[in-house]
């Protein structure tokens, strides 16, 4: 199957199931509206799989893994070696988002779409389609056919994937660089309005960081109006699957948690491609990074907390996950009015001149 | 023991064990400070317990419910009963919170400070001060007497409850209108500035409500200076009690989340008690009614998530909760820059040119 038949498969959401979950919100034993985004995610579930009672119990990130050429530019803090090391120790439970995985009991997967290392640790799933991008300053990072082959890892990776939520990550040293590249290019924006200094950079780095990404964009040519050719010429092999895994979680009518800045790229990306999409993705936190904002915005969509990170690798979506268990919590099991008079056989409220008296009745 | 006796015992976080914990974040294998509030958090609960590495898996919500005479001025939108009805619920899973605490593995107590019924439940602790305080409008609520004993009461339940990490909700008809009155007394602020709808009332009943709290601060002269004197004359048992509760956790050297409006006035009213209690204070949710970000301004806190509500009885505390054993998990568990170096005897990494492999070393 090709890109665009996949595509083709998202259908929007369960409008009478999203009608039922806010009828039931209404008749809960709060005032309208009390429990905010608690309340809207349980409509919007209900709207994603069709039933006004969910759990989501099952729980699963998938973190791609990929090099980017660029990093010979010096734009990022860490050497190109981080990449491998780390998507490793995010089989062991070792880095940021692993560890919250594991203690919030969430399954993960870490797939190499490119990094530059041959990988044994069985556990690494090997989808690599390149050693690494090329450097976008120096032409494209990849071609056509391996943006779209690495699409389509990302679109059948997630639809295999056994879980009532997903969330998507990365690892990548540069990855940065190359999702400021695709968003500036997406929203037409001025390269200083969304480039941050990533996992931490030196002034100098940073003013050749923005320098290296205008480059990229005046070299490359890419055409706003085609994601693929975008991600092709200035995005990654992680950003490119991480596009594919959100369009393959809306195809399997599941919800997929956004992590930071770069699963957030990623998930505009989705989006142009499928603006229907985005019915199916749930934000996280708040990044610290600053093209975050203008992404979430360019989607319509706001996070659900300020916890001021900016890790990457998925690390918001286990916390994520667990508002999204409270969201079903409260719809599958809260009172409603009818239910929470206490007059229930119990207990009998007796009223006596301005006070109440509760009784045994029984 | 009376109040400043149990003030006295406050004392202030460990700066040895945070400047620890501080340490430990900074050898993690991740970009300084890329784990945002999570970090601040490892390190504050350090300086809480004296410890670098806490679990923080017993959890514990205290709600106390009590009647507010003012709710006769038509100030609420719903009924007293409600607050009887509601209290009761919460000790059966029926309610917000209570569903919440049941699906996030949180004990909750309900206690009884001055709700105005007999309640015969038996897992509603009765810990009665009076049926409901007086109405604002016409007089103190209660007497200073009553405060202090309700003060304490909080005081001695916080500290009696085992848990590792407790959260202070309320229950109580008309309380965002006496939180509204102590506040504006207590930051010497505008009634316009700190009243919100509470749980949703018409525009009359909102004008009505602004009225009645400047009637009832300019008839009770509350002095701003003693916080005591406030919480008696304009103030409310739940109030009062959950004020206590805050004190009594910093006194046992506990970490207290604060959940929305009410229950960070009260918050505030325990920090002007003794200044130092708030570094035992987690925030959760920035709740939606007005008065709730000046007073966590005046405490130089900051919600860690945003999801609209403004239900109270503790509902944002499981989730924050959450995110408090994210921040443990993260400084128990990460990897160093140290032990991240996967050259750690099963894979071994070579360096071929500008090409890393990784083998089996074993």
């Amino acid at each position: 199957m090709e890109l665009k038949d996949y595509i083709s498969q998202i259908k929007p959401l369960d409008e009478e199931a999203m009608d039922k979950a806010r009828r039931r919100q209404a008749q809960l034993a709060k005032p309208p509206g009390s429990l905010g985004r608690l309340e809207e995610l349980s409509v919007q579930l209900a709207g994603i799989t069709g039933r006004v009672y969910n759990r989501t119990e099952k729980k699963h990130l998938l973190v791609f893994a990929a090099d980017n050429g660029v990093v010979e530019e010096g734009v990022s803090s860490a050497p190109q070696s981080v990449t491998l090391q780390q998507t490793v120790n995010l089989t062991r439970a070792k880095t940021g988002a692993s560890v919250l995985c594991k203690h919030f009991g969430c399954g993960i997967t870490v797939c190499d779409v490119g990094v530059n290392a041959d990988i044994i640790e069985p556990r690494v799933l090997n989808r690599k389609i390149a050693y690494g991008t090329r450097n976008i300053v120096q032409g494209p990072a990849m071609t056509r056919e391996q943006a779209e082959q690495a699409i389509l890892t990302g679109i059948t990776l997630a639809m295999e994937t056994e879980a009532d939520v997903l969330g998507i990550g990365e690892m990548g040293i540069g990855n940065t660089t190359t999702s400021s590249a695709v968003l500036a290019v997406l929203l037409d924006a001025d390269v200083e309005a969304v480039t941050g200094r990533g996992g931490g950079i030196t002034d100098e780095s940073f003013q050749k960081k923005k320098v290296v990404i205008k480059t990229a964009i005046k070299n490359n040519k890419p055409d706003k109006n085609d994601v693929v050719d975008v991600l092709a010429k200035v995005g990654g092999f992680d950003l490119a699957a991480m596009c594919g895994a959100f369009l393959g979680c809306a195809i399997t009518r599941r919800p997929v948690v956004i992590d930071g800045f770069i699963s957030a790229v990623a998930a505009l990306c989705a989006c142009r491609l499928c603006p229907r999409a985005v019915q199916y993705f749930i934000p996280s936190h708040a990044s610290y990074e600053i093209g975050y904002r203008l992404s979430m915005d360019a989607m319509g969509l706001k996070p659900l907390f300020l916890l001021g990170m900016r890790l990457g690798e998925g690390s918001g979506c286990p916390l994520a996950f667990e508002v999204l268990r409270a969201a079903c919590a409260i719809i599958n099991d809260m009172a409603t009015f009818d239910q929470a008079g206490i007059d229930d056989g119990y207990l009998k409220e007796i009223r006596e001149g301005d006070k109440f008296t509760v009784e045994g009745a029984k």
